[in-house]
């Protein structure tokens, strides 16, 4: 079925810019953009469904790569807490702390686990995100970990939604794997990662390097173990100290490497020259007040493609909107708009491993985009709140949102 | 009509504190509520209409008590500009800053001004804000700040709202008084407010007390003029220096001092002593990547009331979410969860002079509520976007909100 949409403008991201089309018109066909381009050039005869955007400006869907969007219980009491002014030491005492969500994670059903990452998912398309990514790494077992990569699955299959899975069974010690982190390390490589491949449960693997998590060589390991079942590799990496993650998950190629707020002008070199995303995660830095902020010139510098995301989890982002991420990015960050867009759409798809289809519009891609009310592309980023989508349209199909429930 | 809503929890809000009722009944008559408490207390016999929230906790309609909506164009192209480099004194030379804001709502028509100013009252009303006050500011003349001030009672007129309106016509030099602030501040008391006060425009007084604007003694002048009409005062205060506007603000028993960065000891005082509320406005901190945030704990240790405002304007806070600045009133600020929603409901309600009649759910108090699906009222604050209201209910009315147009 194919379908003329016009009285637009089109802000395509090809390249990483706005790459604006005035007046633009775009042809789909079914799931696909069959041509975009300036309405005058458009395909004099059509015989299509014709639709009329009344002036909007039309952007690619959004894409949010970097969330850990299933888990189990929230951390607001928590979070309560810690401003009534109890410390970490107090918090952890009570059992709080990423070990609440572990527990919280195993104790949910999987239904009800589905439930809840539902909701959230629906709260991010609100605001335009038309694919996502969704972690797991609350599970840290196989029964767990699995738990969760089906919820991730069920969701695309629940909802207009492109979702790829990543595996970050190495997230975090389990309690049972106290004190024994390269034993856990063994039993990611060895049985967890092998049991989700082989249900085809995992688009890519990802792994938390830093102290308090994974060193390097534990992380090389899994990367190691990711590469013989052929999948691509990510990296939570230098978020909070210098460990060079970023450049060893460039020495695998990693589709992304997330975080970076301690990266060096080395581990920008090597992530430039294999091609690895920058995922720049505003929320967390925002949420834990930090001060050091990811060395954007550095990455503009040197090429490195550079993302955006919401890094959704309950802990340190508990952000359920992709658009705030444009606002920090750029007020926190110091991205340009057009920066940030490119991180939420082109860049982002890369990211994902899904830059041959998505995030930019152009004519083979996905119709995936959103049309907005607005006079320019900046407006997307400068507001805090508000700029709601007037249309959603994922694979060439208007997205239709269930009101909130009551 | 007698409405009784039931199977919920409240979060009164009553002596600014959470003031729970788990399982509560709400009867409503007509606009204002008739009975809150255990639903095991209610009126055993009850004839009205029978609504089930479903479990949702209810809180007043949030208020926000700091905003200047009503302005023609927007500073997107602005905010770009200097993300993309451009200086402050650059995008002066280009005519940008306030000056262009005031440019722009001189020319626009009142329909215009009223069209953009509703989406935006819209967009904060999504989130379940039921009363708010909008400020002129930036006509600087009477026809202009006439015109700004029209628009704000519109907005009353068409949509389920309570406006405050507030003359801040003192907020900056219009071009044809420039250097001779004197003689503008003459013409503001002489001329400006007093045609105003006389159409029953004005609900109260505001201006801008700072080294970039007006001296205290300019303000005193201001304050002077509003006292003999028997308007109640209120003041940007201490934003970006230590003026002692807050003080100032205080001995004219002003509703509230708003901003506060800078503010002393004795000032505080002064505000606790004189119960002029602090308004505190995280989004302009967050988007000026201020440094030095409120004393909170001196308002704590003084016992001044303090509420969080939007303060919605086109150059240093572009927020269309309230409850965004919940969570940077605990990110930023440090207020608890509970100070937070205390800062937008009773407190708020304060600084407009509404505390009589609303910020809290008691008997005789303005029907005007919001049923949220959430477990805990600090996920108001905790998440950033989401958790979008069930219901909104104001004057005993649920609220209807239009679709984003197309
Ligand atoms: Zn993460
Ligand atoms: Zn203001």
């Amino acid at each position: 079925m194919k379908k003329l949409w016009h009285h637009c403008h089109a802000a395509t991201m090809t390249g990483g810019r706005y790459s604006i089309i005035e007046d633009a018109a775009i042809v789909t066909d079914g799931a696909r953009i069959e041509w975009i381009g300036p309405r005058a050039d458009a395909p004099p005869r059509f015989d299509g469904e014709r639709i009329d955007l009344n002036g909007a400006w039309v952007t690619p869907g959004l894409i949010d790569c970097h969330t850990h969007l299933v888990f189990g219980g929230d951390r607001s009491g928590e979070f309560e807490a810690r401003l009534q002014g109890a410390s970490y030491a107090e918090i952890a005492a009570r059992g709080g702390g990423i070990a609440s969500t572990v527990r919280a994670t195993r104790e949910a059903s999987e239904d009800a686990l589905f439930e809840t990452a539902k909701g959230r998912a629906i709260g991010l398309m609100r605001e335009g995100v038309t694919a996502l990514e969704v972690k797991s790494g609350y599970g840290l077992d196989i029964e767990n970990e699995r738990k969760m990569l089906r919820v991730a699955r069920r969701l695309a299959d629940a909802l207009p939604l492109t979702v790829r899975t990543t595996c970050l069974a190495a997230h975090a010690l389990p309690p049972e794997f106290a004190g024994r982190a390269d034993d856990y390390i063994a039993h990611v490589c060895d049985r967890i990662l092998p049991a989700l491949v082989d249900e085809n449960l995992v688009d890519a693997v990802d792994a938390f390097c830093e102290h308090l998590a994974f060193s390097p060589q534990q992380v090389e390991q899994v990367f190691r173990t990711a590469r013989e079942f052929g999948l691509p590799v990510k990296l939570h990496a230098e978020q909070l100290s210098s460990l060079h993650g970023s450049a060893l998950a460039a020495r695998h190629h990693a589709l992304s490497a997330d975080h970076l707020e301690y990266m060096t002008e080395d581990d920008a070199i090597a992530m430039a020259r294999a091609g690895t995303v920058a995922v720049l995660l505003p929320g967390a830095f925002y949420m834990l007040r930090e001060t050091q902020a990811p060395p954007v010139d550095l990455l503009r510098r040197h090429g490195v493609p550079i993302a955006l995301a919401s890094d959704l989890n309950p802990g340190t982002s508990p952000a359920l909107s992709l658009r705030m991420m444009l606002n920090m990015g750029c007020t926190l960050f110091r991205l340009t708009p057009e920066e940030a867009l490119a991180g939420v759409t082109i860049h982002a798809a890369r990211a994902l491993g899904l830059r041959e289809t998505r995030g930019s519009l152009e004519a083979g891609k996905a119709a995936d985009f959103v049309a907005w009310r607005m006079d320019r592309p900046a407006e997307l980023a400068y507001w805090l709140g508000g700029v709601l989508p007037n249309r959603i349209v994922r694979s060439g199909e208007e997205v239709v949102l269930p009101s909130t429930e009551r």
